[in-house]
């Protein structure tokens, strides 16, 4: 199933060391102006080899619109989107051709097709993400356009560390999408050591979207919640997904938590902008937990396809972190299930109307 | 959208107080053994009305057989079964008919449709799981008798109570599904003092499928953790969803988190028996965050449908911790969610097949 | 798969002779006023046992809402219809419990399944036809009220007899719905004749839509004449379907076939109001063919499930010519094809717009 | 919706013009040898510029594969394939960018999407076909060799002009996929003289599947003639389709058209080897009507862009007769619904199974 959305359905194809990646958007709204350039922002700042804290591999990243765009605009027909490898090295993998990593997908690959394309991790690599990335800037460009949604995201945590402070406008300042301008010092150490010592660690991703209108998602098993915990899960390195205070409302009051609200507006959001698996007009708050890269130069014990014990080395170029690099792919996806939620709901309901009374987000 | 499963879809209709709640089952596999009497134990398990630790609801909760079953089996034709209401109190809703209760889905539903079922919260409340667990009877039973798969479930938080041992023979002996048997009576006090004070509580959930071949799920779009995360997110009451050690992975390094395997098996499980969206033959671990009830006697703040602020209070009858019925519903998600995707498997790769090495789970 | 569209969602369940046979629309759009009377007409003109032409079965045909209509309003949640099988008459069936009857669905669905409900055909039975006819009360409904769209259809042929006349009028005055009221004593003669002889015939049946608005249906592989020449085949006995000139195309000229079209719009309709899979704005014209009723009381050879050669004889009830009662279910699969088109095209494009130039339909 | 197909998900892009057209195959089993290579034979088959009866485009149609594909196997990942465009000569439509041609989806596009690529007719260009023809390539070959079922088409019928014999072997040694070699020069001065005069003209084609076994067909909404019937309307063209006899059914008597069956296998095949839209293991047997081809020398009415009647003449390069060349999409498209239908089946049945008894085909 390499299909995201229902009416907004992105296709993504490739693997991290094939001829190319790519996507078919289809059941794009028509009229929307989109141009090769308009990928670069997104799509840089996903890619790896700009700091030393991600991988080196670099990737031009060049977009090719093969179709679907017409003088400038989206015609409604499918959006087919091409980026080449250029700089796959797939003879960094020579030796785990035939040994499954530890916390990699080559085993269970393995067993389920019973044949795998080992090249850099095939099409369980992150160079996949590339695509919704690149997808993702069509629908955050109509989102805001016609409705003035936004969607941004930041790092929340990388290891024990926690922000201090939060500063929106720091978060694109640094190469770590961190809110807090004061911290970035002890991060660059922090990494530089991680790096140094061979090992990986997990990160915290929080994604938010402003102005949602109320009234998206579609109960029962396509609420809006549902749709983003499995947009999020798809990501790689994802384990755990949760809706404004999540995990935090297991040990809450009923009388704390419930989201009170006045003629100004909501006096709180513990729900994180959904109700009953449909938006309340709220921000809707997501946080993405990721696990730490399972590449690490440090051995491990596994075994080979033959059955044999082996010990595990990965060299290659890997992220030690991979949350870093993740918070535009979680951007990206959230923005695809708002655009395709949107759509669905216009389907059902017609556009989004003036349900009174509306209270403010 | 109130289907679930691609192969294996549920569609489930019914509100509250309406007449009857029910389901169609289509594309389940033919011949499997199953009658009216199959769905009494796992109702009884999610159902109101047998402590004073849930609702006071008492639905008899009968299910009629309506298609799809042929001298005791099944045929392969869409199988819906029927239960009618019996105990709905509509009139315990008359204040509320106008009144958005916070928390709850009334504002989000009035939004987005521009007309609700008030009474016991329409379409949005609890009641529909039960069509959810009559459902997954047959998915269990399906998977246990085919690949020998099971699956359990346990309540694992209430509040800040946590238990201090684990023994599963514990956990169907007591109202709260707890695995510590030393601690239900803490438990009962807890609930009790809640239960007087008027306010609620969240609660966690973890359900773990023994015997998952590896191979199941379909990257990238429609992994195994991913569609166990849209379909523990489709829940009422749910705020968050991981998969092994979820967000505890964010503070993990790699070489802890990885997990190796010898020959005998694997040496760990962190990663909940899923890598790259297909499982691992491990046990499939899922935890899950239950929101606290929102109905609460303590007065809140709110608007009515006309705009007006209103002090909203809820009688009714309601669970002060809707999490800890939840638990069958959790594995009924998590059944359903296997069978759906054994299916899909089957489909793409044939049966689940003899791919060497297997690693013991 | 007993799910028909993509978001109109009619979901069909029941055999002929279980306890009842329903449905659950998901996806509909809220606010349609819908009461139990409303099926009432449709429903019996598709009806058995009303004149001596059809099968004698009497079914009341009531439908139950379960679901989804509050205060006679629909509420955008699931509609669940049921009706309940009430002159059933199994033991007709006994002798063809273990024989598969020729030209019937006896023996696929004993392929393919390895198990079946022999009892008045099960699942094949054309009694689920009955369902669509009630779901598609509601889409008419919706395409009458909210776009001016209207469906209707008459029959074309009855074996070799063909109208000498059209008068839309005639249609619904005469129990053939036949356009000709000349022709009703010969068809009257000609029907009493076949059935006396224990024979069938088949039938053409012509449906027209009426005011659909130019740009319904989704290129490529969701074009508008596609999902018509589906729905139509998922008809029982259904042998073939075409659009507008149909097969009469295969001997014309491009001069001839293709519609020129002036200010005042298009100087014909061979295309039957479809151009690349969408709607131009003339009126939509299927004709769909049926096969001749396969249970007869003529003998004929087959195989039963033991493999032994046998002579079937049907007796039961049966329909010398299920053409005739097709009409009313032609019309519904057209209605719901143009109800689930509308809603995609509004969720693609927003709903009909204004694009001019405007040709007149 | 530019995906088709369930299981087997083939997804095309691109327009007549744009740079390139392309497709992504999901969902294919793993293990499947396939090379670039392999696609050269059929897409010659479909190929324009081969001989003067059809257009004088000249494409080279060289597919690379982009992805899904490792060491030559399919790895049950996406399979991208890719054409570039290298024959566009989009400045023969300068003058139609601004008209709406006859019998053409000019003006339905324009009403859809309000802007249309009008570049050889954009996305409704029959080039897109050849991404259809590419994908049954892997279809073809899985079939065959998993199941033994081969798919196969000839034309029935050029305007007037019907074969006098039958002779499989003749077909594909004339450029009209023509089963009587004695009517080749007919043909040949036929279609000579209708090139010239300006005009064009309809065709059937037949296409059969030999070897299917029974079983394959989802009822009810989900038949595998239903399918079929809307696999091939979505053809550029195609105007009806019937399965075995079809529109003759409607003069049939029903002793005439139910197939008996005895121990040595059914007696006829007047159902097209389908029953309840499930194949009974007879060939599957399906005829699709072209109609002639819109684009003509000949001069037309019709409006422009601005709402001014104008008088269209088409030059550019174009077929006269549609039909001849769709033989192998017919070809293409069956073997999609049939491969799509084999992996449905083994989901809910399993693989195909050995019920008994089984009547030979």
């Amino acid at each position: 199933m390499n299909t995201f959305g229902q009416l907004f359905r992105v296709t993504t194809f490739g693997e991290s060391h094939g001829p190319a990646i790519g996507c078919v958007i289809d059941g794009c709204p028509p009229g929307i102006a989109i141009a090769a350039e308009d990928f670069a922002h997104d799509l840089a700042r996903r890619a790896t080899g700009k700091t030393r804290h991600t991988s080196a591999r670099r990737e031009a990243d060049e977009v090719e619109i093969l179709s679907g765009v017409y003088e400038g605009k989206t015609t409604g027909t499918p959006i087919a989107l091409l980026i080449r490898n250029t700089d796959a090295r797939s003879k960094d993998y020579d030796k785990i051709v035939e040994q499954f990593r530890p916390g990699h997908a080559d085993y269970t690959y393995w067993q389920k097709y019973g044949i795998r394309d080992p090249r850099g991790g095939g099409r369980s690599s992150a160079r996949e993400t590339t695509m919704r990335v690149a997808a993702a800037v069509i629908a955050k460009k109509w989102l805001v356009e016609k409705y003035g949604v936004s969607v941004r995201g930041h790092l929340a945590q990388i290891g024990g560390i926690i922000p201090k402070s939060f500063d929106w406008n720091a978060v694109e300042a640094n190469p770590f999408f961190w809110p807090d301008a004061a911290q970035i010092d002890e991060l660059e150490s922090y990494m530089d050591a991680l790096r140094k010592s061979g090992d990986s660690v997990g990160a915290l991703v929080t994604v938010v979207a402003d102005g949602v209108p109320p009234g998206w998602g579609e109960p029962i098993y396509g609420k809006l919640d549902g749709e983003i915990a499995a947009a999020m899960m798809s990501i790689n390195a994802v384990k755990g997904v949760e809706i404004g205070d999540g995990f935090a409302s297991v040990a809450q009051k009923g009388s704390e938590h419930r989201d009170e609200a006045a003629r100004d507006g909501f006096l709180s959001n513990h729900a994180g902008g959904i109700l009953g698996g449909i938006s309340s007009g709220q921000p809707v708050v997501v946080s993405v937990a990721f696990k730490p890269t399972s590449s690490l130069r440090l051995p491990a014990r596994s075994l080979d396809v033959h059955g044999n014990e082996v010990e595990v080395v990965t060299t290659g170029r890997h992220d030690p972190c991979v949350g870093i690099r993740a918070t535009p792919i979680c951007e990206a996806m959230l923005a695809l299930v708002l655009m395709d939620q949107a759509l669905r709901h216009r389907a059902q309901c017609g556009d989004v109307g003036d349900v009174s009374p509306r209270i403010p987000g």
